[in-house]
């Protein structure tokens, strides 16, 4: 059974507190969500303001190949507004629960159930396809949600969802009022799931399940509140379990990474590393057990090929590493060490673990060429000197000396803040000689304090267009971050080093 | 019915890839987790390192009120190292799915199943309370799966679980098999649920609906990959929600969000906005309808209310506001605009969300002003002159030149880094004039450059104990925190400026 995927990333997902997107933005997410495969894109509430109805007007005009759609209240004047911007879908709601019609909308049940169908019909005398949406639809009474639902598939309306707008519904009773849905109207039925509980996946496959044919979802799952269903979950929970129904999607899983990447950068949410998909660790494996399962079969500890969503997987050692993780980490590089020489190595790498600290490949490497003599391993980039300024009315510049395999090299560059003076600085030289270019650069998230720990993960590509990771923990931001540039360098340099001895 | 919640935090949180704990945070772990009301925790892994002995001894040592838990291969040795540790409970496991047997343990069903049979008998034989766990028991073939957990049953196990070790399990066979289980052997049965799609909790649920008496989770859904079960949002799901039996738990839900926070500090692992119960962004409202909502009645965009978790709810205004939720802010300051000058702020406040500018309470009261003409709204505060020097060999530190009311003050001071050297020199100034202090710094993970734009987010504390709360965005990662300070303290002192008013 295909399943129809309707992204709403653009407007339950602009409604994420504190995102804006500029009609450019929202242009561009909507390009890639279309790549991407999705069914429909809910591209914004057109009344809203003068830019979200200038966008919305570019998307129509874009001549995507998925539908679009926007949101409208129950009003003439939100109505006209999507049809004045191009669209002829429209995704009309109205909210049914006691609670909403009392607070919010101080109109009795059957006021409401009017302007829902009333709604239905102008927006079909406009020539639009209609998606009737009964808001709180969960918390509403069930026989009146089926009387309103009822009706609107009467008005006209093409196809009507379900949504769960507190997250409030377990997956039992999303089932049970999906199936009275689909029996009450004979029309597609659609279901809208919030996570305020961590069951909106859960939520949106119990209603698939009883006959829903479409999810509304978001990409990394952001909305109001704790967001909505995330479209990489579901789809790979749809695709990859086993279900009852054999489902599909029209979604290319192999480009959700990039898309997740690509919606986090634009609109400044970040996604955790334990998220599933496409969280940072998704894919990442330290302890002992885990490597040395994945080693042998990658789906002893993956459910599914990091491959099929368009990711690698990774390993670390720590204080929870094994002999064969850690083993075939220092085989990438090159270094074969004794099993007496490997347990030593472990030792350290754990007790290191045991202090709290994590262990970089580099430092792993250190440790090796201690206890296995130079072998090769030798720290080839040394930060010999660093320092740079920022302030009000001072353009940030930094100065950097390296010692790169027993020479001094001199850099100096300013940046749009001191961090990027000093990585500007350091590519000044590594440019040169080198020929390697930083290619990324993240800070984790900081809390507690002005004095806290960061971390800094950064990527460097040498001319071949091998591409390394570094990390860095430290207080200092610009410090922590240089050193994450060397490990980097270091990191890369030593890998060549390798591909040219073997 | 009283579920029992099973902490792994400890142990299945630790190995998330990059966390690395020490004994000492640990046990202040541990206890914060027992403060929370866990029935039990999983301290850790006994045999995997000195420290980790050490930190489960000095767990068992400290007197909790849970029951204190360690992981244990079915290897005596692993046994031994569990007892050693001061264990009484040990929580043992083999691989019993195909995949697993075959690729990592290299055993055929029969010798798995006398491994695991010997285990239990050997740890009742050292006095210890055994739950057994199959590990990858969604994948392995039910026949098999019952047949082991009836031998161990037999053998004396105290409890077992089932663990969902991939994330691969739907609701729908997690509930099966936790039928079959619980009929199988008449024991308490455990579900160990993992998040790879996103249905951890979801199915951990589905288990307990089922039978299943405890679930194993962690603070923050943190754990190996995607992470485990999130503990705030199973208990939260399991006490607000619908189900066919009632449950409780012994947690006190009030300090679900510190122990969050304090778990998310403590492992470095951050907690993204929209993640439930605990996401920044979980009671937080901008858009129109939804703040309206809200100052009608919380609960029509609010599945319970924030003090249920310890939290506060807090709102924004942005392209999707209405008059409603801007008027209540600009109440809160006691500017009380007219109808015609609302829609003019309202309509600046859209204009700069047009432009994919979010607009912090500072940046509103400043378009209040202008339109309102200076009703007691002006920046107190202005940052007259700034610079931080920091780098290798250096001791990072900062010249700050603030006017307060029209006043020159002048700060110097050093810090750990550039950004904690300026703020101490604001301190510096704002503790003598204003008895005003920085209490929290936080900044938003960035990604994809040193030329990104970074979010900082302060609070800062006046001598009554108000505190405020203030967002600063910016590509100079030292600039912009300066700017959140100085936002902060314009909007305490704004406050007070009204509360001395009215």
């Amino acid at each position: 059974m295909k399943v129809r995927i309707f992204d709403t990333t653009l407007r339950d997902g602009e409604q994420t507190p504190g995102v804006s997107l500029s009609p450019d933005q929202k242009l561009d997410i909507a390009i890639k969500l279309d790549e991407l495969g999705v069914d429909a894109i809910e591209a914004g509430f057109p009344v809203i303001s003068r830019g979200e109805q200038k966008a919305v007007k570019m998307i129509t005009s874009q001549g995507l190949s998925c539908e679009v759609a926007g949101l409208a209240r129950t009003s003439k004047k939100d109505i006209d507004a999507a049809a004045d911007a191009g669209l002829n879908y429209v995704h009309t709601f109205i909210a049914t629960s006691d609670l909403h019609l009392e607070h919010k909308l101080h109109m009795n049940r059957k006021e409401a159930l009017d302007h829902a169908v009333t709604a239905v019909e102008y927006a079909k005398s406009r020539g639009m396809r209609v998606e009737f949406s009964a808001e709180d639809a969960t918390r509403t009474e069930r026989a009146y949600l089926l009387e309103v639902f009822g009706a609107v598939a009467k008005a006209g309306a093409d196809r009507v969802d379900i949504p769960d707008t507190v997250g409030y519904s377990t997956p039992e009773y999303m089932a049970e009022i999906t199936r009275d849905v689909v029996n009450a109207t004979k029309l597609p039925v659609s279901v809208h799931c919030h996570n305020d509980f961590g069951l909106a996946v859960g939520n949106a496959l119990a209603g698939i399940g009883a006959g829903a044919e479409c999810a509304h979802v978001t990409i990394n799952g952001i909305g109001e509140r704790a967001g909505n269903a995330s479209l990489e979950e579901l789809v790979m929970a749809l695709q990859c379990l086993q279900h009852e129904k054999k489902y599909e999607t029209g979604i290319n899983s192999k480009m959700l990474y990039e898309t997740s990447r690509f919606i986090s950068k634009t609109v400044g949410i970040l996604v955790q590393p334990n998220k599933a998909i496409v969280g940072s660790n998704a894919f990442g494996h330290e302890s002992g057990i885990h490597t040395h399962g994945v080693l042998n079969n990658p789906l002893t500890y993956e459910p599914i090929s990091p491959d099929l969503v368009g990711r690698k997987r990774w390993m670390q050692v720590g204080k929870h590493a094994g002999l064969h993780g850690m083993n075939a980490m220092l085989g990438e590089y090159g270094i074969k060490p004794t099993e007496e020489q490997s347990k030593m190595i472990l030792e350290r790498v754990k007790a290191l673990g045991d202090e709290g600290t994590k262990t970089t490949d580099v430092e792993l490497l250190l440790i090796a060429s201690e206890i296995l003599g130079d072998a090769g391993i030798k720290k080839i980039v040394h930060l010999a000197g660093f320092s740079v300024s920022t302030g009000v009315g001072i353009m940030p510049y930094a100065f950097v000396k390296l010692n790169i395999d027993g020479k001094d090299f001199i850099g100096t560059d300013y940046g749009v803040g001191p961090v990027d003076a000093a990585l500007n600085a350091i590519e000044k030289i590594t440019g040169d000689i080198a020929e390697i270019k930083i290619r990324d650069y993240g800070l984790a998230a900081i809390s507690g304090g002005s004095g806290a720990l960061c971390e800094v993960t950064i990527r460097v590509e040498d001319s071949d267009g091998n591409k390394v990771s570094a990390k860095s923990v430290g207080k200092d931001i610009v410090t922590t971050s240089v050193k994450a540039v060397i490990d980097g360098l270091n990191r890369i340099m030593l890998r060549k080093l390798q591909d040219t001895k073997s």
